[in-house]
């Protein structure tokens, strides 16, 4: 069957409770998806580590506290063996930071360094803008042709469902400053990675290469490089001053925090489910990634207080995910002799999942049919897409295990990614529980399939 | 007739163009206020202030720039007696501002100093948070109960249309640094006056009546309020460190630019359309006011173009009107003795005009009901509600002079009042458009109405 998803979908709409028995839903399934609507576990989670935890940068002491606070919690919670796996960090803190376009049109620019970014001098470096529209603009630009200027790099990132313009429209972010010091610039300027009109700059990380001097780079406001824009549209020499004194402290730990549901069957294999908790320092990390731990806390808790699941169910709080996913590598690296048969990630916020996505193995046909009606209920449709995976468990995905995506609507996300403005407010409780119902949905089904699960090869 | 407006609204949406003869509107009148609506004008002024300019508070060289722009482009324009007058103004700027959390809950703070706040040490205070949900609980408080302390006072302003609850919420700013001061308290924090949910804590003044000493006095961005409110919540004691270093320069110059539109009978009277030209510092001013002084010269500008009008059209570009209304008071002393007959300000952003309010003689019912007809294709109803006049034509209201308020729709107003978020990007050209087709039409009734025009007394 070409669509075996639509039909599903469209079966589980149009039936009358009891859903379960008529779309092949177990009972038990439908039961914990439906309880977990009334999930209060991944509020009080996301609530906590805002409001009590604050900022949450890897490598820092604000993340340290976290992580003590996570084991204490997951421990309370009644996981078993809940642990803080510490690995070394190589960490960037930010530092001072101001930008202020000078001359007739002096002004001060909101604008933030990108994570890895070189430092001015205290008082700062003054030069004149070159502009590129796109990242492809500066490619296109002569080696070494930017000495003693500042590059300025736009882009026409807009809103999608499900984010994936970050993809292409990161590149400005991730690529763009090495780019412009191999051009010769001084500094470069871009506008945020976002979707927004606030004076809100996003942060994130870049990346020098070996043998590439870092130059300071910041991410401008998304108003602010609109009003850059026009500035330089008018034809003048712009000039702008910059100060960034960001500094790498050396080694600090980092960790990651495990904590698991251990299943009856040992030789089931353990099913991972990511999110990380370290976050961007300008804001509390509500929707990146608070939220996304609250959803899989609360979706496994659902599971160890329904009975003991089949397989084993493993919460991974991740560190030091936004900085490069060191978490992840530490993990891989730390568990590749685990027996994972499943892994799943929430680190896209806390709006509405709407699909499904998977990565099985052709003879796993059947359980991805049950996943999707036992997901259809909550307005989830199983896609044609295959699951990549959240950053945090790619590298077990890339290693052959399969992986499932439960895609949150992302319209709204890169408004607020990484910027001073991911807080607590920003996460529709209601919203919160129809993930946490569909991780609590999706554990149901893998966490006790009779059948082995092993990912597309 | 109860409602005279409704029946010129209802005749003027039923009926096929040309408006004019049949409701009574003039078709000179009906074509200017159409042709308005292609203006390119107001958008021009409000893109120019906001980019070449930037931030103008008052008394600052920043403002004196704006001022010397003002006159070149009104000059330009074509305005005749265009020039800036000056008035001396005690300067308040801002200094370091910087405010965090404390203890087991560390993390910063968003926030910024109000308009005449005191200044703390250069290394700060710290102290123990007194919460207080609104003005009313500081304001039952023992005085000298919160020496030491530092009170935090909230408030829940809601959106509204007619922005009605500014008044009434915006004591919190206005009054509650001075009480905080009375109670003993080292410091004040409010919870912004504002209705957004963003990292944007709003400015704006507070005065401390004579002979009390100025105490630090900030307001938290709501989400910051929010966070302060949840630690608070949590029943233990809650410290803050706050610096603030804000100056008083001295007296320096402000000044009001002026142009006009003379008319052709001097006996007939002045009518005089405001804005104001200065801003708080954080955000560019687009919305509070360069918008309004787009509209106000744009409407005048046509008036102009289309031939003398019988009355004179003087615009006046107020200076430091955020900081106490002083351009405002500056003008009335000097021009009091002029023959004023009508004031009308555009202060309260750039969304679409929704409703006419005046006030007139009985007399002058007539002219109203001409008023309302010219303004009901906009989509622009007449009210029963007295005009009260913006900031800067108050005095003259209150000594006797007729007005009109054109109250545009203030949902999102206080999203962005006094934050950095107020910028270009936030006026919407279409709504800019119908503001000066509506002020273009207003000019177009009053600036020619052959009868005397007065207020109620």
């Amino acid at each position: 069957m070409q669509k075996p998803f639509i039909a599903a979908a469209l079966a589980a709409f149009a039936l009358p409770v009891p859903l379960a028995a008529q779309t092949g839903t177990d009972t038990r399934v439908a039961e914990l998806r439906d309880a977990a609507l009334d999930d209060e576990y991944a509020w009080a989670i996301t609530e906590a580590i805002t409001t009590e935890l604050g900022p949450r940068l890897a490598g820092t002491p604000e993340e340290a506290r976290a992580r003590k606070w996570a084991v204490e919690t997951l421990t309370k919670m009644d996981f078993k063996n809940v642990r803080d796996e510490p690995f070394p960090l190589r960490t960037w803190v930010r530092g001072v930071e101001k930008g202020a376009v000078v001359g007739d049109h002096s002004q001060p620019l909101a604008l933030t360094a990108l994570g890895n970014s070189g430092a001015t001098p205290a008082d700062g470096i003054e030069g004149e803008i070159v502009y590129y529209p796109s990242i492809a603009d500066l490619e296109a630009e002569a080696d070494g042709a930017l000495k003693g200027r500042i590059a300025f790099v736009s882009h026409a990132m807009t809103r999608t469902q499900d984010g994936s313009q970050y993809g292409a429209y990161g590149l400005v972010r991730r690529t763009g400053p090495a780019l412009a010091a191999k051009k010769g610039a001084s500094a470069i300027l871009i506008r945020s990675v976002g979707t927004d009109s606030h004076r809100m700059p996003h942060a994130g990380g870049t990346n020098f290469p070996e043998g590439t001097d870092p130059i300071p780079a910041a991410a401008l406001a998304i108003p602010d490089a609109e009003q850059l824009e026009r500035l330089v549209e008018r034809g003048q020499p712009v000039r702008v001053r910059l100060t960034l004194t960001p500094r790498v402290l050396g080694t600090r730990n980092s960790g990651n925090v495990i904590a698991e549901v251990p299943g009856s069957d040992p030789s089931a294999g353990i099913v991972v489910v990511a999110c990380h908790l370290d976050s961007w320092d300008l804001g509390t990390g509500a929707i990146d990634d608070a939220s996304g731990c609250g959803i899989v806390a609360a979706a496994a808790k659902h599971m160890m207080d329904a009975g003991q699941p089949r397989r084993t169910i493993r919460v991974l709080w991740a560190g030091s995910e936004e900085v490069g996913v060191f978490g992840g590598r530490a993990y891989f690296e730390a568990h590749k002799g685990d027996n994972h048969v499943l892994a799943a990630e929430s680190d896209f916020g806390a709006d509405r999942i709407w699909r499904l996505d998977t990565r099985f193995a052709p003879q796993n046909q059947p359980l991805a049919d049950r996943l999707a009606a036992a997901l259809s209920p909550l307005g989830i449709a199983a896609s044609r897409q295959p699951a990549s995976g959240g950053a945090d468990v790619s590298a077990l995905i890339a290693n052959g295990v399969a992986g499932i995506d439960l895609q949150q609507d992302g319209t709204r996300y890169f408004d607020l990614h990484h910027t001073p403005d991911d807080t607590l407010d920003k996460v529709d409780p209601a919203q919160l529980r129809q993930n946490v119902a569909a991780w609590t949905a999706m554990l149901a089904v893998v966490a006790n399939a009779p059948e082995a699960i092993s990912a597309t090869k």
